[in-house]
């Protein structure tokens, strides 16, 4: 008889993509609370939408929910004020040095942002490089132009070099620690003022 | 032997305040899509935030939570963009057709407004009197001075009067249903602008 050798069970890393997505996330969960208490600016991440199917009373007060699922969210996850603008933006982070899939900005995403810049909001993604440790503020305007450039036929991501041209670097540091505001201050704002 | 009639099951009725209050909040949902569709403003209800327990994978792609709670939410229900400014609101209905009590409006919600109208965004509550078959607009700060004063042992509610005197009645119609854009054009952008 022949002996198979016994599949060893595949060990799955939990290093995943949204492991690290929550990473960002609370890092600007920090950078908003920061901004909050400095009085600087009043933005918060929107909660995860939940479609509830099942609901339990086991005490008077406490529901408790029993069957759930997520939902895809219809806009980005942050928005708020700053300096009398209405700020609007999503993160993303990519593992590629050289690029990040427009895969990963959904279409109701791009939508949702084209209407904040139409309405005169201050739209937005915040994208990390993890191989080069590098945050970015990417504009809705680049894009905008490279997911319609991407629906022609063209290139299905945005390049690492198009950021260095395009997109402005985020300082990081203690606190506030990814200082998104200090970018629409310098480059920003003074543009809408034209 | 004494027959004891047998207890009826008692008919709970579902005309709760809950249910009440999500008409109310399904209306403005309604509202709101109409000002989006109409390019009017781009103004969202925020996800109720839900506390995630425990979650299950019946299939590879599908999640399904088997225990989450709901949890207080630290902002309002509502906000978005409108003619550039911030918009930032909640709604609240009352049974009473007098007044309505301040403990339907939370400690953090007359925070985040506070925070919102320093930072120069509109900060409101819209309150349905049910008996009166009537929607206000109260801005933040007639709210504000009622919640204070409260604080300081005065009055626990604000009355019907104060609306009548210092809220905006908001017209009720087919589309948009609770029109309180209109309202912020007539009595709020002129005041901010002086």
């Amino acid at each position: 008889m022949i002996k198979h050798p016994i599949p060893k069970k595949r060990v799955v890393k939990k290093t995943s993509m949204s492991n690290l997505g929550m990473t960002l996330e609370s890092d600007i969960e920090i950078t908003n609370q920061f901004y909050l208490e400095t009085k600087r600016a009043v933005i918060y991440k929107k909660p995860t939408p939940v479609q509830v199917v099942n609901v339990s009373y086991p005490s008077r007060n406490k529901a408790k929910i029993t069957e759930a699922y997520y939902k895809t969210p219809s806009t980005t996850d942050f928005n708020g004020i700053y300096r009398g603008y209405y700020v609007d933006f999503d993160c993303k982070e990519t593992q590629s040095a050289t690029s990040i899939p427009l895969a990963n900005v959904h279409d109701h995403q791009v939508k949702h942002l084209r209407q904040i810049t139409e309405a005169g909001g201050i739209g937005f993604l915040i994208v990390y490089f993890k191989a080069h440790n590098e945050y970015y503020y990417l504009p809705f305007e680049v894009l905008e132009r490279c997911y319609n450039n991407s629906l022609k036929g063209g290139r299905k991501s945005i390049s690492y070099k198009t950021f260095q041209k395009e997109a402005h670097l985020i300082s990081f540091s203690l606190n506030p620690r990814i200082d998104y505001l200090t970018v629409i201050d310098h480059h920003i704002i003074p543009k809408l003022k034209k």
